[in-house]
């Protein structure tokens, strides 16, 4: 339950802007620079308990969010047509579909945009 | 800042699901019932000022998830695509191009469920 994962790493980058600052810090300093609890607490300068029990309490946060509003997972879904699109919009592109393309290449900028 | 509007309605609907359900359910009376302070107090049975405290409360929280996340407003601009994307799937049908409509209807599904 407290291993490393990229899940956990996603809702980060996906909620992790709710999480109070030094919450977030230390998240990402776990999950994105891989860095240990021994590592995080030597540079927070408090305990490598103390910085487990931060990463759990984020970590409970970001798994409330997503399961109540499941807008990563509704994300990713939409993330998943990326290639289709992509794939498409040089399809319309060599048929001289301009127009086409420039809106199937719109919605692509959008869905990679942030997140929709 | 207490009026009701459309906005607010919007945030309920996206982020509603974070609230504790008393404040939602207050919330959803007030918003997408239309009843007035007074009324649900009533209902309530607890004070009008109670009731405008529990809506105050809530609609911090929603603003502060939005100026946070933004996923409404990312949300918002890819849902002005689908009358775009639904002329284009017409065009693409009515021209034989059965893979491309079936495409872009997935989209347009996606992007009108749940909000992505």
């Amino acid at each position: 339950m407290f291993a490393k994962n990229l899940r956990m790493a996603y809702l980060l980058d996906f909620y992790g802007a709710v999480l109070d600052e030094h919450t977030r810090l230390v998240m990402e300093a776990y999950y994105d620079d891989d860095l240990s609890l021994a590592e995080i607490a030597s540079d927070e300068g408090i305990s490598r308990q103390g910085i487990r029990h931060i990463i759990k309490r984020g970590e409970e946060q970001l798994v409330f969010l997503e399961e109540k509003l499941g807008l990563a997972q509704e994300h990713e879904k939409l993330g998943s047509y990326t290639e289709k699109l992509t794939v498409f919009k040089e399809r319309l592109a060599s048929s001289g579909d301009t127009d086409g393309a420039d809106l199937i290449g719109e919605i692509i900028e959008q869905i990679t945009n942030k997140g929709f």
